[in-house]
């Protein structure tokens, strides 16, 4: 599937954290960069997200911001 | 000022559309990899961004998801 | 691809309005019910989004509110 | 109260997981399809949601993300 | 109809910029503080908005971060 | 660091709920009016954030819809 979301970076899973209802699941994209995500406890397990498995982070152009120094 | 925001990713600014009300901002964060981030042209204008000045991609841990192949 | 957003619903293209850098899609899922949704002119292009193609509306579940009457 | 988000979906709440702080709600609108929410813990019970009962799932237009074959 | 979303603080639209798809409607709360909404151009529209009207900003909590000097 | 999020409300923090994952700042921002944020855990420790202190509610503007009565 395709999806319109503009950005897609591939990474691997360092670490879950994981509640009753969300997980925080934190990817290193290489560069010493790794970025942060929170989804469900549900999509966490249907994914079969584990840690040290390869993921891509996957963000709406609508939802990143811009900052400068 | 320190935001909660989680990711904050370094890049270049490599091309700017403006609209009416909103614009365009792809930003190369090396390696290859480009982030598309849309924002008010408002804001293009207040932070005073222009193509090949630095700039960081923020997003909320809270917009990001995770995919998997 | 799989993605870890739990709303994923399919329907058909009824009409695209194209701006400078935004698009709004307006999907028909059946049942008299339609999704709008908003993304970039690029992503529109991208994906070639055109009216009478079938389509999925995606959408993560923190930005889903709630309401009763 | 009428809101500008375009999207207001009705159904019925086949499920609530609620843990310290944020909710995850499981709609069914019909046709088989189901949509899935996460709000906080404070507004499932300010609403006062509960399984079986009627609740709509309203989403702004810039949430929603279309995906295609 | 009562929204999930924990925010909802009432102001006076100042400002409306429109564009083909979205608009941008600045509100002012009082205090010298204004809020910036980006919604659709058809949104703006169905509700009627009007520059010197009385108007809600809606925010979902989730959308919502926290910043420190 | 200047972030491109319009809107930026100064406060006072209410209120901390922690999750395991995530936290919910309640803020007070004057005149009665009280903001919800939700973040995760790790943000809140990482800002310092305490019952008390003086904080920022900060929102993207296509984040922040509108409403009328």
């Amino acid at each position: 599937m395709n999806v319109s979301a503009r950005n897609c970076i591939k990474g691997t899973i360092m670490k879950i954290t994981k509640g009753p209802v969300m997980a925080e699941i934190i990817l290193d994209i290489g560069n010493g960069i790794q970025i942060t995500s929170v989804i469900t406890a549900h999509a966490t397990e249907s994914l079969g997200l584990k840690e040290g498995k390869e993921a891509y982070a996957v963000m709406k152009s609508s939802e990143v911001m811009i900052a400068v120094d």
